[in-house]
């Protein structure tokens, strides 16, 4: 995130600190969107007779924002510009396959985006800024695991300078091509002029994506211009420059070379349909989602249902279904109500969740999704394995209750395997069941690369074979607790008074210690970069972004675009 | 760290909450001392006759606290504690080769230890809360170093509980031999009591060195009371438990059969005399180590100069000389400057290194260090590695300036590229040198287990074996640009200009920014349970430790010991 560097351009005179709007009641933001709803980013398909290529274009509108008190100038953004590119990713994966190069480029000249926006910034909450880099990140590992699908590649076409946010949004793309026109530049002005760090990856990016040296990370992260033209290449910054006069030829030509790496998808694209939920205060309901809170413990207890029968057999039929394909429309109301949970209950610390239904449904639909017999099953799956992980990467606890009437099989095993814990109730006259399926052989990698079997048992890796052997069979309680997939399984007797004790203790703790121990304790094993974003760099901005120095009354980030200069407390921590 | 819980002693009732200290002039702790001086350890060697066991017996002196404020009951500790212990651990190591097995004990009925003590950290700046866990960690990584250097094995035997810092200390351990009274369990009652992490590395160890299944991992570390017994040992938070009445024999058992897995080592010790310092307010002269500050630009000159002949040619010429042997002098010095600055220097953010000397000198030691001919030289080897990963783990910013008489050769060239930026001044008037040696190969692995040099050039691996074509060499300055060992390789004109603004850019930066950035940049690549103790466990916990629900006014930390309750904002971030 961040804006032009000062150097640059006089982002000064653009920007207007505000009073504190935020004891204001604000609006509640939805994450559903659609192109002609777009306000700020706008979605074009150039070359329609051949249907390669796609380019989308940042058009911040300055007064659209999220809510009062700033200003979105210079293509910096908030929540609402991410919650649309979030909207144009998805809408370009499921609805255009026949897009293999997506050019992300600036409608604006000289400038490609300046970052989020410094305003937004100084005015919200510690906690929404917390939740707007985590939801910016997704988004950025949205456009990175598009391509790793192998459906299509991004080039960042920088037309200007890129800052902050704006940078880590060309990081996240395959190929970036950079406007040599002796001013735009690539930058990290965030340490220099804010004293934060920049917060969707792009510390990560830099050394362990593009492995920039790390002296050079260093020099280029304090250097509020940024690094343009030629050296950005040596260093490794950007992939390539092209004058002005070559433009559009240069990005047409790098556009065409990406579109060619990628085979062509056949058939025509699935509609993402809009969610529909009903929401009350205390209650929200989507078709095949539950939620319903209970505020003194500050619980929310999520139902999934599954339908009654399995519905396609098969990859066509369930491209013939489209958006309506059960574990998708499922999935998707799953994903929309974890954001809302985020952004909008912050004072849930709890989600019970439960699937209730017949095991059989699902194992006939994994069979479907583990086979990847079109790239519309295959999109699918990749769609669940993030809705997974955004479960894991929320900061609330979530506990699997696994009781009368519930089916934990397959991909919802593997929804109780990303919870905190898993309660089993052991009792032959209730309806328990469990069940194992294809899915768990990794077609829903965690973050840290591992398959959740792999990381519950990393001390005894046997046992995930044994798992495994069960494939595709639903399960008894029992056995599945035998199979180690249990953390607790009392019996009826003791059922409801463990399970209500482990509620009310689990809201007693300070939710601060809580997520750090699960930010600790979710991802065993090995790091990889997308580990490292959450985990360790973003751990970094949240401290930072705590600390007087960046959010006092003279910290670098309240006083940026006032006359006044930071005061630090200049003691090294 | 951490107390006893609740549960299981009237913790309460031995903590007396004190008024805030922080205000006055604390004494200088010192990282020197020597077990006629511990307060707090027993060193003992019961089978003297055969000498391949020691015991190192927690015995705290209540009394005997780093600062006023706070009594050290029970066990717990502070940093005078873990600085006796660090210095157990080197003495351990060097002038004791004899011993294989090393038993961690406590001498209190009941209890192994508490942990961190509760009024010491309830009393502490944040700086210093963090610079103690850094410690401490580092403490623990020391035992976990010795260890896999081949020379002895660790077992904890906890005669009694061991709760927070204390299971920390005995997971740091190759074995965990756990009493079974009925009442000793190991806990981490951070989360529930104090709303804290375990801040020295236990979530992590829990996770990825025990590896504790996850689900596991989150019920142990919200347990007040802990686990014990036979639990303890399924869950794998402890390998075997004995009864009171076998327990001596038990002990026994398991450390003869540690030691028997250990090589013996020949010959006798080495003394590790003291080290000498003159200290005035703005300049410390060691032997071979200087540091002037420069209070304005809140820098620190440090400059290492090397003898003026190499010394030792062999091995056993080195372990002859002993501490005497002049790269383990230099590192013993630099090593406790390193901790002089982090703690009680905490303006000072930048530190200019210097080396000053003949790189040959450099060249003949570091072939003896690269041969590992005996224990003596591999554990030096090991303490300079040790010392490279402080620097890099300290929160401050660190240029390498190679100007006129200086050598960054071999050993000393790993110092250079420890720092953030090297500095080369390139001109042919002037004696600049650097050079290469057999230690770049991997005698020194940072840790992320990966060399400096295949961090530094992650991008392009074929640049490593271009610069270790040159060792054993000095290098000029061109040859050593061209290389890419240089950030930045002014001639004579531009240097002194260059070097000024340097300085005082870094001077005027937010200094939690550059130690956020810092924490991110320096360990490019694969991350290890080091690093994830240190970047992502360290950043959560620091976050915890800024937030109002741990050191409010009504925050746990504050309030734990009082009559009062904690009062969280629920709100999870």
């Amino acid at each position: 995130m961040m804006p032009i560097a000062r150097a640059n351009e006089n982002y000064t005179s653009q920007y207007t600190a505000v009073a504190e709007t935020l004891t204001a009641p604000q609006p509640r933001t939805a994450f559903q969107t659609q192109p002609s709803r777009y306000r700020h980013w706008k979605l074009a398909f150039p070359d329609e007779g051949k249907g390669a290529i796609a380019t989308l274009t940042m058009a911040v509108q300055a007064q659209a924002t999220e809510r009062p008190g700033y200003e979105l100038k210079l293509n910096s953004y908030d929540l609402a510009v991410d919650v649309e590119l979030a909207d144009a990713v998805q809408r370009l994966v499921f609805e255009h396959p026949e897009v293999r190069c997506v050019v992300l480029t600036g409608a604006l000249d000289r400038v490609f985006c300046a970052g989020a926006n410094i305003g937004m910034l100084a005015t919200s909450t510690h906690a929404f800024k917390v939740n707007f880099c985590k939801f910016t990140n997704e988004t950025r590992l949205s456009i990175e695991d598009a391509s790793a699908a192998g459906g299509k590649r991004f080039l960042a076409a920088l037309n200007g300078t890129a800052s902050g946010g704006g940078y880590e949004l060309a990081l996240a793309c395959d190929r970036i091509l950079l406007v040599d026109d002796r001013s735009s530049a690539v930058s990290f002005p965030e340490l220099p002029l804010l004293g934060v760090l920049p917060g969707t990856g792009g510390l990560t990016r830099v050394t362990d994506k593009r492995k920039v040296r790390r002296d050079r990370a260093d020099v280029f992260a304090t250097v509020a211009e940024g690094i343009k033209g030629k050296r950005a290449v040596d260093w490794g910054l950007v992939d390539a420059i092209a004058p002005l006069s070559k433009w559009k030829e240069e990005v047409g030509r790098h556009a065409r070379e990406l579109a060619a790496s990628i085979t062509p998808r056949a058939g025509k694209g699935v509609e993402l349909t809009p969610l529909t939920c009903e929401r009350e205060d205390d209650h929200w309901r989507y078709s095949h989602v539950e939620v319903v809170f209970e505020r003194e413990t500050r619980t929310a207890r999520m139902t999934l249902r599954l339908p009654d029968a399995s519905g396609p057999k098969d990859a066509s039929a369930a491209l013939a279904a489209g958006a309506a394909w059960w574990p998708f429309a499922l999935l998707r109301e799953l994903d929309d109500a974890l954001l809302w949970l985020r952004l909008h209950e912050p004072e849930v610390g709890l989600v019970l969740a439960r699937v209730e239904g017949d095991p059989s449904v699902v194992m006939e639909a994994d069979a479907v999704l583990a086979a990847r017999g079109n790239w519309f099953v295959a999109e699918v799956a990749h769609f669940v394995k993030r809705t997974l992980k955004r479960l894991e990467n929320s900061a609330k606890s979530f506990y699997a209750v696994a009781d009368g009437g519930t089916a934990f099989a397959g991909t919802f095993l593997e929804l109780a395997l990303a919870c905190d814990r898993v309660y089993l109730l052991k009792d032959d006259d209730e309806n328990v069941q469990l069940g194992v399926s294809q899915v768990h052989e990794g077609l829903y990698p965690m973050a840290n690369g591992l398959t959740r079997l792999q990381t519950r048992f990393l001390a005894e890796p046997e046992r995930v074979s044994r798992v495994l052997e069960h494939a595709p069979k639903a399960l008894d309680a029992e056995t599945a607790d035998e199979l180690g997939l249990a953390t607790f399984a009392p019996d009826a007797i003791d059922w409801e008074d463990e399970l209500r004790l482990a509620v009310e203790e689990r809201a007693s703790f300070s939710p601060d210690a809580l997520t750090g121990m699960e930010q600790n304790v979710r991802t065993a094993g090995p790091e990889t970069m997308e580990t490292k974003i959450f985990g360790r760099l973003s751990a970094w901005q949240n401290w930072i972004f705590q600390r007087p120095n960046a959010v006092g009354e003279k910290g670098a980030l309240k006083v940026y675009g006032t006359p006044l200069r930071p005061e630090f407390d200049f003691r090294r921590t």
